[in-house]
């Protein structure tokens, strides 16, 4: 019988922040793709664009006038998910099958930059530190608001991840209850802490920087990498150095030392297929209950969609959805592939 | 303060076979759209098409010629995800961090019909028939094979779904684990049926038949419902009366209406939009441990993309991906949508 080589047999690999499992197919990349393929816009955008509702100065769908904003800009989505107002609940539905309740919360609309055409990776250090300040402000302002328990940061980029308009912005939904995904990593970091007095995400660390394979990315205090238990093919995580639970507790040079990597990150993606690289990302840090959380260390996910190229991505279906995440190419094979890409935009390349 | 109405202010619903919950926000399909739209094709498909390699009589990829087969036909994945060699493991894997498992698994595809150009709903009901026999010769058969405890039957359905052959087929991923989804939906099943004695979903049906709401069909066997919790828009679940584990427990009477449940389904989600209209679906039944399972009862999802039309689909993404699921519409408009609409194939009606 031979050994099991985790480069090329199917297996799988555990979750720690999810308690979850993964299934990974490494020899599954060599399979012909004849599937659907997405469209890529290869449109230059414009610096300021009359029709987007975002631009500085442009009207949005409920008449408000944007103002002349030069940094970000934040405002209340005008179609939100969640709402302020506080309803009167009927414990009786609370039947066993028709378990509901009322939900209270704000969802935010953040623009990265007044520029039309920019994205994260094209915008500079120093305005991806003003987004950083910006995140910092709503989180500690939405936080300190009494039924708010936690506060979701996160970018939707790209029109295959779902976002209508190419405007760089992120959004924010803050509410009472811990979502599904928050409250299962709350468990898993608390019961670590518990056992280790230390940080999952610590120790974490420690072990992916003794081995080195999964690392993309490092600076002072925060190193960017896949995690062993990734599930999209370029899936990274940003973790800082220092245990913190908080984006208030980060210091100055630490600020501009985050800004640093989501840059660098970025622009590695792009670089990847030499196109604007789509994903969603969002950040996880402690839920705003007045509780302390030793527990929490501040960490950012990305998670894209493409595998193959510019257009062709992962679908997450059929087995996926009714077993588990499975993926077809190992994170150490992705981490090499984004290790040694460029650090220069594409598009900033003198050939 | 005004009373909560569950038909329009934001809340969240318990999904108790996950043990998760659902963020629903009804007032929120209002908001305009101007994401991406999906591409959808209105070619006409031939009877038979010499360029598919799942027709009857052509050739696969690894140069085998399909049998001219006459209802469906199974074969081995030729790019599979599990491989059924046996490897020898290295105990010392099991860091914390870097927790690993071999897996041993075989993969199947399922053509439904010799047909290229029929999906479920355009073939007869003695044909789905006879695909549902051959799901209960595969799940028996691969069963009983010693190192698998699951046999994952589903379908993905339409190019949106990643399907990459519209040659009407399904697939079958059986290995030695449970996959997290059926893990979890496991331990709600039993922690129901040790409470109570009875089946969670046979409590289930009788309340849900009871309200009426969330119905779609039923016949003498089933029903077909879209769950109080359900994620995706026109999500629907189809559960067996009685209640048992395994697709080979069904009677014939069963098998019949079996078939006609899940053609009537896939008519009515045709005729929503008026396309072939995409989905991933599948089946949870009981695990082949060679256990006895009389917590389990056998029901089948559909988890269909679209939303408000057959090109504008539901994204999950950032905040459903780092947070939790959530929906704009709630799954009481969508039943009755369903419910509404003809039980004759678009492309069937006389006008
Ligand atoms: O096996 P297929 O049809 O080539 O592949 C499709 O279904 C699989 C199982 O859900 C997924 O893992 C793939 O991402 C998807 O493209
Ligand atoms: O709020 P947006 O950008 O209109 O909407 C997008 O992000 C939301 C949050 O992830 C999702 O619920 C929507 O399905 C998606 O289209």
């Amino acid at each position: 019988m031979k050994n099991f080589d985790i480069n090329t047999d199917p297996h799988r690999r555990f979750n720690p922040l999810l308690n979850e499992w993964v299934l990974v197919s490494p020899h599954r990349a060599q399979r012909p793709w004849q599937g659907q393929n997405e469209s890529i816009s290869t449109e230059v955008l414009p610096k300021h664009d009359e029709n987007c509702y975002l631009c500085p100065g442009n009207v949005r769908a409920n008449g408000t006038h944007n103002p002349k904003y030069e940094g970000s800009y934040v405002f209340e989505n005008d179609f939100a998910a969640l709402k302020q107002e506080e309803v009167m609940y009927e414990e009786e539905i609370k039947h066993t099958f028709f378990k509901a309740e009322p939900e209270r919360g704000i969802s935010k609309v953040i623009c990265f930059s007044p520029r039309h055409d920019l994205t994260l990776p094209e915008m500079s250090v120093e305005a991806i530190e003003g987004v950083i300040k910006t995140w910092q402000k709503e989180y500690k302002e939405l936080g300190s608001i009494k039924y708010i328990n936690h506060v979701q940061i996160f970018e939707n980029k790209g029109s295959v991840m779902g976002c209508s308009n190419p405007h760089p912005h992120g959004q924010i939904w803050a509410q009472s209850s811990l979502p599904n995904q928050v409250q299962k990593t709350q468990n898993c970091l608390k019961a670590y802490y518990e056992k280790n007095g230390t940080t999952l995400l610590a120790d974490y660390l420690k072990a992916e920087s003794k081995n080195g394979q999964r690392i993309v990315l490092e600076n002072d205090h925060f190193v960017a990498l896949i995690p062993f238990w990734a599930t999209w093919p370029y899936e990274t995580m940003i973790i800082s150095k220092r245990s913190f639970g908080r984006i208030t507790d980060l210091t100055d040079e630490e600020t501009k030392a985050y800004a640093k990597i989501l840059k660098q990150l970025t622009i590695k993606y792009d670089n990847l297929f030499n196109t604007s690289f789509p994903y969603s990302s969002g950040i996880h840090q402690a839920p705003t209950d007045n509780m302390e959380h030793p527990e929490w260390h501040f960490h950012m996910h990305f998670y894209p969609p493409l595998l193959r190229s510019a257009t062709v991505k992962k679908f997450m279906v059929g087995y996926e959805m009714l077993g588990e995440s499975q993926r077809d190419i190992t994170p150490e094979t992705c981490a090499e592939v984004l290790r040694e890409l460029s650090d220069i935009h594409y598009k900033d390349r003198v050939e």
